[in-house]
């Protein structure tokens, strides 16, 4: 298992050709991961085509990966398959709530996972973009996704043409907690956090941002109480429009 | 990777002990999935004493793993450590909404299965309890969560003392699209869910509830409208409870 070991975010794709037949081995062997009630709640939209790309790369911050990826993946949360299936069997189904919404997100998360496991160890590089949730309005028209369908993550994969550094990890005892969780006192987030800040990559944002430290960067200028909560109200509306939420 | 290709789901475990060193070294490994702008959202609650098993198994509806298995882990999404590192540094976190919840539980759920794989190619067995979002609220009592966490995945883990069949999986065309979405046709649901309604053991499942097809044992013995409501009304109070929605 040494390419989890070894992974690092690709963002930089060579020209060669990522082929469907190699692909959909991928996406199929992915599917061994656990599912609730083995429903396999996810859909993936596959994007080749530069028409496609042209339309859903604004909708993710104009990030090169979009269009310099040989293939995108906008894997959805699904409950429209199952219940669909559940209407032509005269079964009621009963997914048209946020419990069913976290299912079927989880489920494809777990696959997402699973999948990019399987494409590093073939030798493929991935990049996860987070933004899917933040224009999941946009993707949603753009992909001609139904309801009970959601956009949870998207995935941009290729042959790597970069060997970027690791990045850095908290240690083990940052996250992981004895029979209850023990809440964090202003000492142990000094050491929590402290090789991350003594970055010097880390230390230079500080300073090109002209911040006090590294957390006002995070809070300021990359993921801002400004931003997130419109864009959160955004995603609740959303949910809505997708009936997964009253 | 052929611990992807054959997994099952394990619910029996030997009376192996699973050392500490060993499962740490898994949950540091775990830890290269991708994450939200490298923050790793999640923290996990590691129960192995009786006392504790004891109080949350009923919160897992006694299934009989979380007493069997040597270890129980919850994984958590969790702005509460990054929320008070932003507080200590002078930093304003604008974490409490819903937008930081899915990202959150997003890093959980790829963490969570790369721990799953990491640990089941080592030899472990894995199953994924899916109740955790059923009881949230009795979860983060029992294992003292704080504001801005939230459990989402429970995995029982151990050394298999079982080898049960693999369970059927969805042929690929049900859930990969090509470019868009192309919803369902009756015809086309007849063919997807074809070889699990045939399967023995579903077609006996709906003999002994009585139903007339399998989709009606998922609608009305499963997975019902009656009880995903007010599961899912429950859950969306326990998100505020937590600061996650407002």
């Amino acid at each position: 298992m040494n390419s989890i070991l070894s992974r690092r975010t690709i963002r930089k794709y060579s020209d060669k050709e990522l082929s469907s037949d190699q692909l959909n081995a991928l996406l199929f062997q992915a599917s061994r991961a656990a599912t609730m009630g083995n429903m396999q709640l996810y859909s993936v939209v596959v994007t080749r085509s530069e028409e496609m790309k042209e339309k859903i790369a604004p909708l993710h911050f104009n990030q090169p990966m979009v269009k310099g990826a040989p293939v995108v993946l906008t894997f959805c949360a699904d409950f429209n398959r199952f219940t669909k299936w559940c209407e032509l069997r005269n079964a009621d189904p009963g997914y048209d709530n946020f419990l069913s919404f976290l299912n079927a997100a989880s489920d494809t998360l777990l696959y997402v996972q699973n999948f990019c496991t399987l494409a590093e160890e073939a030798g493929l590089g991935t990049c996860y973009l987070g933004t899917t949730i933040y224009n999941p309005k946009g993707i949603i028209e753009a992909l001609n996704l139904p309801k009970l369908t959601f956009p949870i993550a998207t995935i941009t994969v290729g042959w790597p043409d970069e060997h970027p550094e690791q990045t850095d990890r908290l240690p083990l005892q940052a996250y992981v907690h004895e029979e209850t969780y023990k809440d964090y006192t202003p000492n142990q987030l000094d050491i929590i956090y402290y090789f991350k800040e003594m970055l010097e990559e880390n230390m230079n944002y500080v300073k090109v941002n002209g911040k006090e430290n590294l957390a006002q960067v995070f809070t300021d200028c990359r993921y801002s109480r400004k931003d997130n909560e419109p864009i959160s109200d955004g995603l609740i509306e959303v949910l809505k429009q997708q009936g997964f939420l009253k």
